[in-house]
C-alpha cells in the first residue's frame, strides 16, 4: 500500500530498461579517518532561507571525522552510524552495495532504561511528534548489516526496543533490510507513517508541505529515485547547521550523472536534489560520507 | 539503490497529495472458511497464450479453503501463507492493514534438514536459478506479522534459514517488514536482485521481458501501484492452472477505483492489471484472499 495521498501524474512509457551501473571506487564503510573537530569548527546556526540561492554556485567538500560520526545539535544529534557504500566486483556489473544509515537522539533522551513516548494514535501530528521523542533510524541498511547496526546502536546506549521511529527514506532493499528488529518503533517508509502493529495513518505530506516531528526536525518529500515517495529528514539547529539526510536523492558527494542511471523519475529528483542543495550545511547521502555544501561565490561562511 | 536498468519516463507532476483511502471490509486474516476441493475440482493444465483475451469478458470469484491455503503444482505448491487485509479504524482515515504472504515450494525440495542449493554469483541466471531452488518466499508481510509468518513457515517444514530467496513486490513497509528473518535468503526486492550479504547481480527485467526462475516459474515486471519497479511472481503449472502473486497490483479480488488512489502511475497500473487478469486462473492479491479469474463469456472451461 501506499497511503492515504493520490498523486497527480502525466502519463510515461513505463518499461524499465537494462543498464549496466557505472561507479568510481567509494570509500568503505568503517575506514578510520582523521578527526576533525566539527563541534568547534561548526558552531550552531539558524539557517536562513535557501530558496533564493538555487542559481547561486553550490561546492562541497567531505564531512571529516572518525566513525561513527557525531553531530551534536540544539534538539537532536546526529550519528552517522553505518557510511553507505557502492563497489563495483568484477567486471560483469555487480556491485557491493549498503545503505547509510543515521540515528537522531534527542538531546533530552536519557540512555539508562529510559524510553520515548510509546508512540500512539489515532492523532496523526501527535503520533509523529511522540514516535520522534526517543531515538529516530534513518534508515536500516540490508538485512546483512543487521549485526553491524545492533551493534553501533549499543555503543551511543540505544538498544533496539528504545528505538521509538524508524524512517526508510525509501523500500529498496539495501535501506530497510532491517524493519524487523524494531517492533517497537513507529514506521515511516517513503510516504507510509504506520504505529507499531500496522496502524496506518493518514497525513499531508507533500513537497509543498512537510511533515513536523520535532523542533527543527522535519520530513521532506524528495521525489525522484524510487518514485514519488522518496522522503529525507531534514534537522535544522546543529553544530554544523543543517543537516539533510536524503536517502540516494544522492548516491554520494560527487555521484555525477550516474544518480540519473538508477532513479525512476529523473525530473523529480532533480528537483529534490536542487531544494536538498538549498537548505543543507552537510548531507549524509545513501552511498557515500557525509558531505557539507556551501552556497555562493565559494564564501564557506555564506552558508 | 534500484539497480541495473534505467527508466524512462516522460515528465510528470510529482507532488503527492493527501487522500482518505476508501474501502469496504476486508475479511480478516485468520478466519476459517468450508473447505473445497481444490485439487480435485481444477485439475493441472498449461495456460494458453492469453494475449487475444484481453478484450473479453472476465469473472471473478473467491478461490475457497480453509488458511493457509494450499495450491499443489508441477514445479512448484503455493501456499498462501497469511492472507492480507486492510480494514478502517474510526473515522479519522486510519487503517490497519498487512499484505499477503505467500510461499512457494518446490516439489522436489525435503523439508527434513535439506537447503536448496545456495545462492552464489556472479552468473545472475545461475544465481536467479539457485535462489529458487529451495522455498520462495514472497512478500512478508509489516514486521508485526513476523511471529506469525515464522509460525506459519513451520508448520510446513521451513525454518528461516531454509528460505533461499525473498521475493519483495514492492517496498512498502507492509510488504516487505521481515526482510531481515531470512538472512541466508536471496533477496529480489522491486527490480534489485541481491546475493546473501548484498552482492547485487544486473539482469534484463521489463516488462517485455520476465525474469525465468525455473520451471514455470517467472518474475514478472508490473510497475504502477508503488512506482515502475513492482514485480509478480508468476506460477504456471499448479492444479488451478496459473497463479500470479500479484503483491498490491490488485488490493483484493472487489478493488473498484480504489486502487488509483493508492498508485504512484495509475495508468502503467492499469497496464499490469490486464496482463495479470490475461493470464492468470487465480490471483493472490495484496489485500484481501485469493480469487480465481475466468475468461470469456462467462464459461469457466474457457480459461
Amino acid at each position: 500500500m501506499m497511503f492515504h495521498y493520490r498523486f497527480r501524474t502525466a502519463g510515461r512509457a513505463g518499461s524499465s530498461q537494462h543498464g549496466r551501473r557505472h561507479f568510481g571506487t567509494s570509500l568503505p564503510r568503517y575506514r578510520s579517518r582523521e578527526r576533525s573537530k566539527i563541534s568547534e569548527a561548526f558552531p550552531a546556526c539558524t539557517p536562513p532561507s535557501r530558496l533564493l540561492v538555487m542559481n547561486s554556485r553550490v561546492r562541497t567538500e567531505p564531512l571529516l571525522g572518525d566513525f561513527p560520526l557525531s553531530i551534536p545539535g540544539d534538539s537532536y544529534s546526529v550519528v552517522v552510524l553505518l557510511q553507505g557504500y557502492s563497489e563495483p566486483q568484477g567486471t560483469e556489473g555487480a556491485q557491493r552495495a549498503d545503505g547509510s544509515v543515521t540515528l537522531l537522539l534527542p538531546t533530552t533522551w536519557k540512555s539508562q532504561g529510559a524510553r520515548g513516548e510509546a508512540p500512539a494514535g489515532p492523532d496523526t501530528q501527535r503520533a509523529l511528534e511522540q514516535a520522534a521523542s526517543g531515538p529516530v533510524l534513518v534508515d536500516t541498511g540490508g538485512p546483512w548489516a543487521r549485526d553491524a547496526l545492533l551493534a553501533a546502536l549499543a555503543a551511543h546506549g540505544v538498544t533496539p526496543d528504545a528505538v521509538t521511529l524508524v524512517v526508510g527514506t525509501h523500500g529498496h532493499s539495501d535501506h530497510v533490510g532491517s524493519l524487523g528488529a524494531f517492533p517497537r518503533a513507529a514506521l515511516l517508509v517513503s510516504h507510509d507513517f504506520c504505529l507499531p502493529g500496522g496502524l496506518y495513518l493518514p497525513h499531508g505530506l507533500s513537497e509543498a508541505r512537510p511533515l513536523r516531528l520535532g523542533p527543527g526536525l522535519e520530513i521532506w518529500a524528495t521525489p525522484g529515485h524510487a518514485g514519488l515517495g522518496d522522503v529525507s529528514v531534514v534537522l535544522a539547529g546543529t553544530s554544523v547547521g543543517t543537516v539533510v539526510v536524503a536517502g540516494d536523492v544522492f548516491e554520494r558527494e560527487h555521484d555525477g550523472d550516474t544518480w540519473r542511471q538508477l532513479s525512476e523519475d529523473p525530473e523529480a529528483q532533480e528537483r529534490s536534489r536542487q531544494r536538498v542543495l538549498a537548505a543543507a550545511d552537510v548531507i549524509v547521502p545513501g552511498h557515500g560520507g557525509p558531505f557539507r555544501v556551501f552556497r555562493g561565490p565559494g564564501d564557506p561562511s555564506a552558508s
